[in-house]
């Protein structure tokens, strides 16, 4: 992933050095970092990205053009390895390199029907997608008229660079790229938290689900860690699953046999990757409740 | 199924076309009804069927036994079509008929080792279970003393009759043999029911689903007629799918997108076959409760 | 309250005789029902009072005044006795006629602004609302100008009489002009309705409150009797009280000392005169909810 | 309220100056002190009370009454200023010295029946009780025999002094005396924390309620501090006032004229003084939850 830099030491590298530094954020094009280290010094990180995103926007309509047409495939190049590091390391976190033969399909059709549609490769930030959702997005933007798109196109560059910017330097104002995503388990018989529920985590996709995590409440009812953060949150399905019925038995409360509720499993989709999503679980043998909240 | 008959009219039929009338409720054992008829006249179904219990119960063991005896192993005669016209419709309603391989080896394991450690058929009322139901009560029994069996397989044999008892004979005093599933959803950003939602009840079982009902909820944010009645439940694990998301798109109430709750599901077992069970849905865009009501 | 009839019998009678069954539905204007006997036979009683409506609205200006002019002052001539037996019902039902002294000086000073105003007295639909509502109303119609106003008495002239006429007439078609509050109260710790809880019902006015019904949950969790039915629900405010500690004390729940919940309150307004509110009581020893249903 | 010392101070100082220091924490009984001084140096404060507890308990009978015997009257010696300084603090904070002529008058009666059936005062933690929770306390113990009545008084001795001595003494392993109580508010219409909802929580007695807190929900739906926080709970019955109506009608979500919901209380009990209690509460303009959190 490169190296780090703070923020201040950028500010204070000779252009060249600040140049090489940045010069991969945007794909194939170090003309924007060399444009932008003529703005410096940068108060925040928000502000030097600000700047490269300035550059670019200033730039020509057929320089913007080419810096779109910089950008990989996506799903195909990945299987063929001609992919920068920086698009590698963020298509292969969502599993693009590991694509079914009929995942790879849908994807090479949207890819040569985008193509010949827009002249351009189909941009998005993949680390804010499930594969669920870029295939939906990609079939929206397919019906996208030119300059929409173009303007979609240059919204997710924004979006990708930010993170990879984010990725490469410390300092202050750094911009919130990270969600989170939290729980917790409230037993509403005894009126305490549920400890010791055994709790599920799983992406759910239109072809498969993975599990993402699985962990054990501890004595305050929630997880010791959220059950995502650190990045950005995949846009896309997701499901929960609660150990309700062996929760209940092991503080030997009353339930039927078989219980009412065994596993309780709660649905729910991110629509937000930078947000906080906790959802929890108020339950009984023979109720529950949930709702997002933050 | 056999004919109706009223219980007044039993009470007056001289005692062989009693006999000839109820003589098959008993598996082979017609010396039940006949026992029974010397009872009568008989106030209420329900007295009727606890006198015929209480034949067989004052028979001698041998005579016990040999009820016992008379019942066919489950899901292995059912393929070799050679079983009472009772006992077939009994078990073809459960899909005992359509066994795949593997079930069918299953079932031919556990019997054999039931008959091998018990010396008689396991008997079970198959209309008050699932087949993942009858599996764990198999499993369950298998551990049983000779005495706790023998007791379970007589209670089972009251449950069957009852259930063919009350098929036959119309009169005062029916036990209630009858469950019923029913739901209602709510919309609580509106303040009203939900009125025009899809409903989707499965039956889950270990190794696959079915689809019971299919729906759509009326202006009482109700269902027509109960998703399930006329019949005792058959204890097992239940899915219900509410089309949430559609239904809060097509009220033009604001979702986040992806919406956060698409399709709410809500898994629970039923463990009482003549029970009433009211399983309901409040819910907004982001939060949802359910409950056993009754 | 006057003699009832059919409608069956009313489409028969000689014009006079009609007319003198239904004058005093209009105050001091049996014109109304004069002009409507024209219109025979009505197939339903929505029809006929559309007909007595449509009469009243076809008439002069001057006419219409007068009948608005015929209506008592609220409040004021209840105490002096003057007013028709219809009026005095309406008023009386209310409490109208036991007002305390400063609340007669609220509606003496409401009713002299309003004169001042209008030049007519204030007219509303007793039956449907509260005191606390009454004076809402007051105060929010002193501020209407006179063509809105004479449009909104005219309105009220309406939801009064449909009522009259409701009461003193039987056959097809009758307009909904009742409401119904009722509640039903569920333990969630034990997934079965909350049996033999007490609660209450009270309205609750800025000044007072006055309990009007008091009772105890059936085995169903319900109220034998709908809280409160079988006329207009009276828009304001009101609070149902539920016995939560008692009656987990009676079933042996583990509750804190003191319980967590002790009576749970729930206030709510009513704003539909002929709607249906359901309010009913979810609970545990240390959580609830409620919701409107229907 | 005296010196604040640190434990590792109090562990080095000189006999007699350890005696001087905490001589008052057992009112009247600085040989308490002086016992426990031989049992330095403590590694906790908790370590240090359960010194001066067992220095108590190790006394003789006669020893152990004459620190019961040295405690106040409740209520009554504080209206004629006969108290040492800790106990005037400790029953001012509750209003035991601004009592009504009519609880004055119960609370002489109950010290008085109390003396007479035990011969020294009704000793309670007062810090712990609401008024209404002491009256309770004082009728339940009046019911109690000598030998369950004196193990009562030593065991609120001990509650006392826990607090007393934390007021004085810094150091590790101080127990925990504080209770919290706090709240918030999710709209779970919009799926977000209801930011600026007014709230206020008032102490509900039997013959009076006192406003305790009042405020308005931050951006995450919390209240900037806790509501109750920083010493013991006081048992006793609370409410909370949620503004519901002006929430929804600031943030323009429909709503019935008058609103279903106005403002929204919830009453509940605290049982555990130095427990934490969350009581939130998740709404919509027509049904709303509440539950105990922690």
């Amino acid at each position: 992933m490169g190296q780090m830099f703070t923020l201040e030491s950028l500010n204070l590298l000779p252009a060249p050095a600040f140049t090489e530094a940045l010069g991969d954020v945007f794909e194939h094009a170090p003309w924007v970092a060399e444009a932008a280290a003529r703005g410096r010094p940068f108060a925040t990180v928000a502000a030097l990205h600000e700047a490269m995103i300035g550059a670019l926007r200033a730039s020509s309509p057929p320089q913007q053009l080419a810096v779109i047409q910089a950008h990989p495939e996506l799903g195909s190049r990945v299987r063929r390895r001609e992919l920068t590091e920086e698009s590698q390391y963020e298509q292969g976190g969502l599993g693009l390199d590991r694509l079914s033969e009929a995942e790879f399909a849908a994807f090479t059709r949207l890819n040569a029907a985008y193509r010949d549609k827009f002249g351009f490769p189909f941009i998005i930030c993949v680390r804010r997608h499930t594969r669920d959702s870029i295939l939906r997005q990609f079939e929206r933007r397919l019906s996208n008229d030119m300059d929409a798109e173009r303007q979609a196109a240059m919204e997710e560059i924004a979006l990708i660079t930010r993170l990879r910017l984010c990725d490469r330097v410390e300092g202050p104002g750094k911009p919130k790229t990270d969600g989170r995503l939290s729980t917790h388990a409230l037993d509403t018989v005894a009126g305490r938290p549920a400890a010791g529920m055994s709790i599920a985590l799983f992406e759910v996709g239109r072809s498969a689900r993975s599990l993402l995590a699985q962990t054990r409440t501890n004595a305050d009812g929630r997880t010791d860690a959220p059950l995502l953060a650190g990045a950005p949150l995949r846009i896309g399905a997701y499901e929960l699953q609660f150990g309700v019925s062996d929760y209940f038995a092991a503080h030997r409360i009353a339930q039927a046999d078989p219980a009412f509720l065994d596993v309780v499993s709660i649905r729910f989709s991110i629509a937000e990757p930078e947000g906080n999503y906790h959802v929890p679980l108020l339950v009984t043998p023979w109720s529950y409740s949930t709702y997002r909240g933050s």
